[in-house]
């Protein structure tokens, strides 16, 4: 019997199949939703003087509330230590425990802005409805291209390390800005990134004359992570190779369907076509 | 008798193919560009006081067109709510008003700006012309595209959404800008679409080494969009070739849908022919 | 006799095939980068305190070379009024006249930084090189997406308008710099384009809201030209079709080499097959 | 036996398929990341002043180790002169010169931060791992659009030179910063490449008609190098597929380099195979 209980209670909080699966990740994504606008009015010091009362127990109460949750979340699950030490689970916890040390500990009720984490449950609650083929499209591209993807951000970071020290050499006696070499290469990111906030600027000719270079290289090589997603997007619209060898003749990038080898003609799947 | 009248001006004003129609549509733009101008230079404090007077009165002369123009909608039309509750007639409404109500309310005369709405007409309009093939590719891409760029902006709204309240937490006891989450998040749009305006911006060590990740990844995740409306054009714009060899002469890269060979005429496809 | 002095003034000034008109190319190059410089350096305050003679004397000297090689141009070509009234013989006289005009005239000499007009002369000395294929490959998909790239630089002006109209209804009564709509658009054209100066910035909730919007929208919208140019691109560096019309069935799109129609097998060029 | 001693050295150094090679590189990049660290450090006041000591300390260590390693590949190479005068040997120098010199001159102790650029190193480093391929992909794309871009770079220059000249004339009566052409050059970099400091602004308008010009075209072009990249790699990348028919079952879409349909595993070119 209780078994059965708990067997209802994981369907609906799990599940997105059934009506009352639905019906809670909608309510959960609403309250979620209601949770974040809160913890952002709260920070408005005007909103927070004017409506503090009601603030604070609307907050409580959506914390009583995500408490219920997470504790239903543990008690429906067959491995509770599945849940608590997963991604959501984390972000579930740190999301609700903040409110919970207030009572203790003075200024923890401002980590309360860390339930704003909970926003990517969206992206599991939408898995529901039609965005998951075309969001997969995407993180499928961005998947396949993760490794010239992390070359190239590995290449940005060196790049800026080094300009960003030689710009410490050039500019640190002026007044502008760069006051030490980290300092430095957050500048050189905010340049090469095309930010360009403006707090730290070259103010000597050199230093405007490397600032250049460091513009048009970060406005040239923007077409480098470009061009390797738009590469694989125009390429996953097109017929899928993968990289299975050919048990005869080891040759590789076979269609997807392939039965046969396209080198040889051996039969790709030999425990299949016997 | 009447409604003849009325097609006639039903012909005028809606349609575009008659010599009337296109001439009733130029000098509707050029009227419409007038008043706009005339708006931008109302709101210039020395324009305002060298001229009230001229702009004032030509202000009011446009709006009587505008009105008379209006009017001709509604009566030419059959069904002139269709016109009355349509996108444009909104706007027509929306850009005409103002003047009027400047006699019972003050300052409501600035709403005038809204004028500036009318400009999409423009579109309209111009779908005389040898822009809308042009246009309307451009248009059918972002179509296509449409779902992959909402799931796109959506997680651009939570990235920044997340990284604008953990840098609330980490900037706000500074005095940089970063006074609420709001604020916070704000900055996080600044700065992750490159825009980096500098009137918020990072003081702590932390919040510059967060701030560098949100740029990067800014200068990275700009080439999603790109990617996705790169591949959608490519494939509107690709007439496929195939390597297909003529049965005659050998030679390949025919059209996908050829029947016979560019080279050399014979027909690619001898057992169809016959 | 004369004929042939000037035969042969041509053929140095205006070919490029010869030694001797590439020797004078090159010089010519030369010339114009130094007296760049000139203008240059002099606008620096500290250089035309120093070096103000030289500088003098330097920028009288190359302004007299260029007027002896704008008459030999005159001189040298046929129809002088050909080249006097052209591009470049435009920039050629704007870039030495402000010299003389300061006999005149105060305040005339500071024209003369119109003189960096003649660095688009190395475009044309360059075809010289192999630069030519490359840059004309970039110049003809520029050239096809020439009508798209219009309607989008069109639609981007008309949102700038409305959208910098509606931020002057909003934040103009704020000391935040939208003090007339024409600046409110150019402030629509830093945000959206990402440049974003920061000498004009939203101050208001309502206003760094629609800020926002236009980021992000501006943050997107880059991916149009990007499509619109990669998508051109790509089809360049493919086989090449054509719009030509078969004489027989008035199919389109054949291959630029295609002797026959893909449709039908008649003959493209009659007249070169008898 | 002095022979034997110097090929295991210059093995350990400058090969990396060894296990003690493989550990060299290793040891060497941490050592190079913490030198970085160290002078990253040194030049943040507060760290400088409280751990000045350990810090010096520690710089003088990796001094030496650095010298040891720069003695030890030129004793184990063949032709010392080869290492020395090849980049990485200046590097190498110049990275660790800085230290000796500050006994006998004062400020040089700041040029130690060249030894970031002891950071290509990792460049060197990781080829041994799977980057490689990935990187160097990277690599051909853009070294195959290299004429290309260096075109556009120039283009870009020529343009900035202009725009920024035409800037002076409009702007350096007003205070805003465009003191002399090479300033305005360096604004004209700024606002085209999107990166938009606000240090220097236009302030008329004119000047922020002008800007706005510039901001559009930066918009637009940025499209350029991003088309060039993107049409390359996505060249790299393509396995034509073909829509030849298998004699045998008639599938389509084989690799162009396809002998056998990958579906039925009948010869494509049975001519050829007898």
């Amino acid at each position: 019997m209780a078994t059965n209980w708990k067997a209802k209670l994981h369907e609906i909080i799990y599940e997105a199949d059934t009506p009352e699966g639905k019906l809670f990740d909608v309510i959960l994504l609403i309250l979620i939703l209601a949770s974040i606008l809160l913890v952002m009015l709260e920070s408005v010091s005007e909103f927070a003087s004017k409506y503090g009362t009601f603030l604070y127990v609307s907050e409580w109460l959506i914390t009583i509330l995500f408490t219920i949750e997470y504790f239903a979340r543990i008690v429906s699950i067959k491995k509770p230590s599945k849940y608590i030490f997963s991604f959501y689970g984390i972000i579930d916890l740190i999301s609700t425990i903040p409110m919970y040390l207030s009572f203790f500990f003075v200024g923890t009720q401002s980590l309360i802005a860390f339930r704003a984490l909970r926003l990517m449950r969206i992206f599991r609650v939408l898995k529901l409805g039609r965005y998951i083929g075309e969001s997969n499209n995407i993180m499928r591209a961005l998947n396949a291209s993760k490794i010239k993807i992390g070359v190239f951000i590995m290449f940005i970071l060196i790049l800026c390390t080094i300009l960003g020290s030689i710009m410490y050499l050039v500019e640190s006696e002026q007044d502008s800005g760069f006051t030490s070499i980290p300092r430095s290469i957050y500048w050189a990111i905010v340049t090469l990134t095309t930010v360009g906030y403006g707090d730290i600027a070259p103010y000597t000719a050199l230093g405007q004359f490397i600032a250049s270079i460091i513009m048009i290289l970060g406005y040239g090589i923007i077409a480098v992570p470009t061009g390797i997603v738009t590469a694989e997007m125009a390429t996953l619209d097109k017929v899928d190779l993968n990289t299975q060898s050919c048990p005869n003749c080891a040759a590789e990038k076979h269609r997807n369907d392939a039965e046969y080898c396209y080198n040889c003609g051996e039969s790709l799947h030999p425990e299949e076509t016997d």
